[in-house]
């Protein structure tokens, strides 16, 4: 009976839908070239100084109200458009990834090699989230729609969990549904999930001594990380087998010839359920505690990242999905096929993709590879997310090929679809409150009495150089 | 001083010691005889039920006072003979290695594959010292010698411990001085002491689980096993580089797809200094729990063999120095000759060792690669020990062509300078008590405020059945 | 079109599937009562000299051509009736496991502890599939039907791989379909596969050496095994997440004070795709290879199970499923509804399983857990295989709950379910032979060009004692 | 006979020894002086730009014919004075230790946090070397001495090996015996040697992958550095006791949730024979090649240090025990001994060391724990060496507080004595050259037909940067 009147309401706001893609269009090539500036210019989390302030520059231009500085982050920001309720949210991201920097050609060409690439697309997921929001802005504008319609600058996903920060400041406490993107090789809503993820520093505290001369007056740092992670390999077997656990040794000591004292292992676990990751979370610390105890070393932990798995709901999927049928996909021209065609040459095997026309909308679960902290705001307040296709069928994130991508029209084309679904979907909800308490339902029942927890002290500051250690 | 007065005592006796010299070639075929009787019957450790009575029969029938089962071990005894003080002991073996069969020829060639030999002459060392004691109760009852002359059959020396029981039962009491002597494969007398060691089985319990349907619910024993003998691997840099740590897994799971519920591992560990022994056990031990800790499995310890090492009694080393040299060494048949020619091309590397006419005595210390239960007794009353050439220059115990010489004729007159040599010490002693009590001082000297332990608790059951297990 | 013809003459044949089943109820209890007399002498594989021949008895009484001692292996036999064809198998096995001896209770009871148990139902298994041979015997025989059916005797299933020695002998080339099943705990059909796998025994060679005395000259076995396997630990990572790799160390060193001259590791992998495995495999081998380089000792590898993964045949499936439903599932009496509650407590988590009187028939694909030589026979002709409810619902196999169940009421009224299954496929095969060429045109697709591959050499001798050792 | 020879003539040059001091003395203040300079400016091996040249002005404005930037190291140089045979080598150096920066204070109090220091003396090394050498000028200039006399400055002593380029550019070619000395805690003469050591850097490449998207995708290179460390760690077992092998992970991934595509491991071992030691890496090398293997992955190793062990000179070092005897040590002042008491309260174990005023000259052998290229001199040319007391007794090389000394009149006055030592020798030799003829004929005896070999290959640059990596 839901499903009938959202059709028909659907159906009914068919004007409506009209109008608000007719906004996005006015301000694409606007949002587009935002996006290829942001690219121009890639920053780490927490110092996207140029890239935070633009899309600030721009919602301000546009009428939004803009809090800049938000929960103790410089470059986190909320703007806001209209009063009342329902307070809908649309995430917007901006940081780039370490040593991704790449031009936009379909061969590997870094711009400075070394230097960092907006390879998870976050150029464009920050324009197209403040697009939409332009255009909602537009149509709440044009007829007085009851409601708030915001955008959460939201920075340092990779890594720094922004958002996490931004839960614990309050700012989620009074919204009421969050839609979010991001960019990938397909247009699609499903009921994916992410990976929940957990990491950290597991530091080593031993006794140095000269290693030809009292190797026996040791006690070795790295012997501790050693056969902690001769354990955790162990462990491996005894884990389900969605689970990962992956690290690297940032500090092996210091000298050959001297007993290490110090050594420090980077380490992050996954798993797409939470509970099951705190399980295993356990587990890694006693081969942790294993190796300072067999060593006599000492051991200290400092936390890292820990990000929640995305929640989906399946109201706010349903909308998300006819709205991204209704924005559709795009065509390639000749020029662009012919850089998708040269990019997936350089893919080792053939990818069976859809194309940038295809719109995939399906209810199917499990979870991708990926985290985000998106995850977390999807246990805190009804959310639902989606993918346009902005890089190339096969191209998957974190590669030097989707940093091209993202600065290519194929990226601002993916773009504009995202902001379509996006802007289609805002209205909606806006226009049908029904279906946030609908999604607030189906909030409640994924929940199932659970409720959000995260190890990051609510209390503690947002570690503002974690991209520069 | 003393020195002087003891070379003056030497002389003094020189009647007595051609004596006691003709009451050991009066009995030495005999005692040969049952040396190649035990060799033909190899028993192990707390099993000898042929060579314990054989001995014991022969010292009854000798004139000595024999108590059997002593110390709650079937195969354990005392043989006495005299009275009063001083009390001096001759210690006596007689068990067999396992898998160590041999004929007495100069190629490898098992009795019975698989079966226990006698690669440690442990049928010539019970025999030499039975015909010591022998030889020594003639010479008290021929000119009536105040003191006591006991003969302790201690089975089990081959990590059983039999030794250490009779010390708990309060066998060692009352006994002024202790000789002793090994199969070796030179005649020779000096300060050298043995290693300490330790040792026993780690028990891991985990959960079992079908290894292909539900890995993630068990939990692995031999994970634990593996990742305590991993972190023993890393041990060994920072420990003194005299420590041995050597181990064998005894058992390492049941099935392959099966998850092990089970693992164990037996694991000695080895330092000349008991005390430096202690700290590395520790950090062992710490190893076995960081296994159980990363593994979640448990770990249980059963306590195994514990030798102390060798202290030296300066005192009854230069009595036995003085009686080597008296005794004299051998010379090798032309058959012999042939034989040690041929056993020695079975070495790897060519033997510089003095042969079995040489006599060295010396005041060298250090410590040898074995460890001995007679360890334990040195720690309680006056010891010392010597070793005489009944195996082929070259030869070590514990080898195929130990076990050979042991049943040869060359092993039987090492034996025979060994009797010498401990009959002449022995009536040396029971002749001039002054010796003892000098030995005392030098034992309390060495001992310098220390005492004996041990982790074999003193009211534990010998373990009767550990050969077989 | 097919299908309606499949329907049509499955109406067509309805009074064949009335008469089929009731030669089944005719003789359920004489094969009830063998399947219970196979249960109460539980033979390891290769060693069923008293199963095998009370099948072969029985089907011989029945008029079946019974060849004994097939393919090298004592106890495989074929049993054929009919003539021409087409020439359908339907598989029968018999062997039991080791130390899992149970009695027909619900709670863990060994009838001798440490000796082996029907925990994979493997008497009801053989005894089902004898009594749908016979049933179908008898349809031929009473209506002419064209074509043979066979019943094949397959010993050590569980790791000797009887069947791919009998597809070696050749005893599969003429025959058209294979029906197979396998004790459960639903009633069900499917095109789930198996897990490929592959395993064997990788032995290192070292050089003893006295672990205390000269370790230096000593290289040890047991570090090759050790540094293998810690290596295919950090293989885990690494592999596709589905792979199973699980071993023990079936020999970990004679004596803890010799330094190991010999291991031995069992080691098995598995992989629902049998090209994965063989990469992954090749990858283990390079680990045992590292092992032996690392540690300066040979390592000899001896090939053991080696199972293809089932390849779905979804013609064959569909006949089962029709034939699933018509036969029909079955009820608890109330002392059986208390004997699977008192079960389901011993479970650790509560089974929403389906229960007996349920029939699942579905086109669901995936791996299941476990591996099985009826997967060779898979790749080499037409085949399919179904589970009914012979275990009460939740109970896996290889447990004691297994075994008790194979001896008890529910496990012959799950082998009837079986039976009635097997029979009206099997008459349905012969009466549409137009079903068996379809069967071969879905095997050919499935194949999709590939064929049939084993390490099991085909000269190779079966491994008559591999349960002993 | 040639050793009352030797005393003769001793006993003949007591005049020109009295001379020789004199000259010292006349010169020790200023040397003194330059030594504190280069304290104050410490520098890294190849990097000793102000220490090198402040030496060769000195020289030089002494009389010496200098030549700079030899064997293609631009801190490298050779200073001459004198003609014809016997040539005589004094070696110097005069690089600092990275990360000991220190004050000449009691008290552990860096002059710039993790800045280098002259926690090995080499500022005095270098300098009481000159002074000999200008002491020894002194002595040829004033009689006319037949010979010559050389000073070596040897840079890079602390791993770049700067004597063997020289060795490899024939500069020791026409040398007929080469003194040297070391900074230690004591004045002492013996046929002690050092550990003959080999390093470098083991390099892994794997494959990159996202740890969480495609693990199996991944070829860790990390991966490779841990098996090959783990097999290293059961190498430890199975090598001569002596042995060191200890090791640094220089490189251990860049980014958790990347499987690393490159690591690096530098690892150093050691023992007193260059042959052992041979063999040793050998089989460090397999256990790379090993991890290689089982991680799929790449390994190239970059030759680092190897240093030959010393070959003691058994005449030389008696004409050293007999110069130092000579030389005589030193008292401290009262000021001295309040800083060396506040120094050893500093130092964990009481330290029974001998006083700076003892003199001991002994004959024992046996190997110190450090490792030198001076050691490859003394396979190539007689070679004797010494220490003496410019470290407060129990001051260990590579500590803060042999940088404290290394600065501080101590310090100054162990050099005093050094040069003393070195310059009465020197002389000695010009005197007699039938001690020349006499340390060859010594010295053909230790090499007993070996010959010097190095890794570093003759025609390979010296690695300039190494001490900046």
């Amino acid at each position: 009976m839901r499903k009938i009147l959202a059709l028909l309401l659907a159906a009914g706001s068919a004007f409506a839908a009209d109008e608000v893609l007719a906004h996005v269009s006015a301000h694409a090539d606007r949002f587009g070239a935002i996006s290829r500036q942001i690219w121009e210019t890639p920053e780490l989390g927490f110092h996207e100084t140029k890239s935070s302030p633009l899309l600030q520059r721009e919602l301000r231009a546009n009428g939004f109200d803009v809090e800049s500085g938000v929960a103790g982050m410089p470059t986190a920001f909320t703007a806001s458009y209209g009063s009342g309720k329902p307070v809908i949210v649309i995430l917007g991201e901006f940081d780039a990834l370490p040593g991704l920097s790449q031009k936009d050609v379909a061969t590997q060409d870094p711009v400075t090699p070394g230097a960092p690439g907006h390879a998870c697309g976050h150029n464009l997921l920050g324009s197209a989230s403040a697009l939409a929001a332009v255009a909602i802005k537009e149509e709440i504008a044009a007829h007085g729609l009851k409601g708030t319609i915001r955008y959460y600058g939201t920075p340092a996903e990779e890594g720094g969990g922004g958002k996490i920060y931004m839960i614990h400041a309050g700012l989620f406490k009074d919204v009421d549904a969050v839609l979010a993107w991001h960019p990938g090789d397909s247009n699609n809503v499903s009921l994916h999930s992410s990976l929940a993820n957990n990491g950290g520093k597991f530091r080593f505290y031993g006794i140095a001594s000269h290693a030809a001369a009292a190797p026996e007056k040791g006690r070795s740092a790295l012997d501790g990380a050693m056969i902690m992670l001769n354990a955790v390999e162990f462990l491996r077997e005894h884990v389900p087998q969605e689970t990962r656990i992956h690290y690297i040794i940032t500090n092996g000591g210091s000298a050959a010839n001297i007993v290490p004292a110090f050594a420090e292992v980077s380490l992050i676990a996954r798993n797409p359920d939470a509970d099951v990751l705190n399980g295993v979370w356990e587990r890694i610390m006693k081969c942790a505690q294993a190796g300072a105890l067999a060593s006599e070393t000492r051991m200290e932990f400092e936390q890292g990242t820990n990000y929640a798995n995305v929640l989906p709901n399946d109201t706010l999927s349903e909308v998300l999905g006819r709205a991204m049928q209704k924005a559709g996909g795009y065509e390639y021209t000749p020029e662009e096929r012919k850089f998708a065609d040269e990019m997936q040459k350089t893919l080792g095997a053939p990818a069976h993709r859809p194309g940038p026309e295809t719109v995939k909308v399906e209810k199917t679960e499990g979870s991708g590879p990926a985290s985000t902290d998106a995850g977390d705001v999807s246990w805190v307040v009804p959310s639902a997310q989606f993918t346009t296709a902005t890089f190339v069928p096969g191209v998957g994130a974190h590669t030097w090929q989707a940093a091209a991508c993202a600065g290519s029209s194929i990226g601002r084309k993916g773009m504009v679809v995202a902001a379509r679904t996006l802007a289609l979907a805002g209205v909606e909800l806006l226009e049908n409150p029904a279906e946030v308490e609908a999604a607030k339902q189906t909030f409640a029942k994924r929940l199932d009495g659970r409720h959000w927890t995260t190890r990051i002290a609510a209390d503690s500051k947002p570690p503002l150089d974690y991209a520069m250690k």
